[in-house]
């Protein structure tokens, strides 16, 4: 019979995964994870193996966390001008919810030090392609029930919505207010016949 | 008389804000700025004081080089479809530019350990507000003299586009051709009438 675990996985695990939201890779220490997962170095060692791997385990957890959640607002609608606005919404909760950290682990992932290590630099380029793709996949879907008319090219148009998404992202973190970020994305996808 | 100076000054800021460009702020520690500015610890004290104040001159460096560059672009056209196209045109030579870092200095300051300095985060507050009052008057410029009509307010264009250029520096971390960012940029600008 093994010992009882001393602690929730899962539960160390999300604490990881805001630490590194909050501050980045390369400027969270073992030692801050360890105080902030409340283990210690032999039982993360076990669990864990190394940063990299509690990094890695961090964005898929953040992927399950929050990504899901805003890919299945958007999948819930067959008319992507309602579907895209539906991920939006989900958008603006997180950035409205002070408990939560800044911007989007992902976003702010797409960063020199995570990109320098290779294992990481895959999932997050698979992990956009994958957004992309989804995203475009929705576009499409769309079309083929009549709900979107749009002379853009479907991959375009996604493209330019994540290549936004990941700027609203970063504005998040000036003191503008997020009934503005609500007020320019509304005239964006007017603009863009959304 | 005094001591002829051993180093340039502008030149190690430079040396500086490239390092800062390159791995971020937190992520720089003195030692490695008195490595790359090729500077003692006493030198660096007299004349940067702390890692805080060279950082505010790399900012201020990287804006006089680089921002500059750019505005200028801007400027140079009445009409704004035109300028912002001048605009982006400099921002895709940085990203092709495989000497130079990937990114923004400032877009990549926007970032939890940066504006946890409040000198810090009061520059990047009033740079960032800066540029979107120089943007929205280049658009206002532009519609008095009758090259733009745009149903969109001037600030609401110009938080949109300074919201996908964040955006811009962002995916420029990915595998994405810049070929591909010019070509979602010039539908971006059509879909805005621009």
């Amino acid at each position: 019979m093994g010992r009882a675990k001393t602690f929730d996985e899962k539960s160390a695990l999300q604490k990881a995964m805001r630490l590194f939201w909050q501050q980045g890779y390369a400027n969270t220490s073992l030692k801050q994870l360890l105080a902030e997962m409340n283990m210690l170095n032999g039982s993360f060692y076990h669990c864990f193996k190394d940063k990299k791997t509690v990094f890695l385990k961090s964005l898929e957890c953040y992927n399950e966390e929050i990504t899901y959640q805003r890919q299945q607002a958007l999948a819930s609608h067959d008319n992507f001008s309602e579907g895209i606005r539906a991920l939006f919404d989900e958008v603006f909760i997180t950035l409205s919810d002070k408990s939560e950290p800044n911007g989007c682990l992902i976003v702010n992932s797409m960063a020199t030090d995570v990109l320098a290590e290779d294992e990481l630099k895959q999932y997050m380029y698979k992990d956009f392609e994958d957004f992309i793709a989804f995203i475009t996949q929705r576009i499409e879907h769309s079309i083929n029930k009549n709900f979107t008319r749009n002379a853009i090219p479907a991959k375009q148009l996604a493209l330019i919505l994540v290549t936004y998404i990941q700027g609203l992202f970063r504005i998040s973190y000036t003191n503008l207010e997020v009934a503005q970020l609500k007020c320019q994305t509304e005239t964006l996808l007017t603009s863009l016949k959304l």
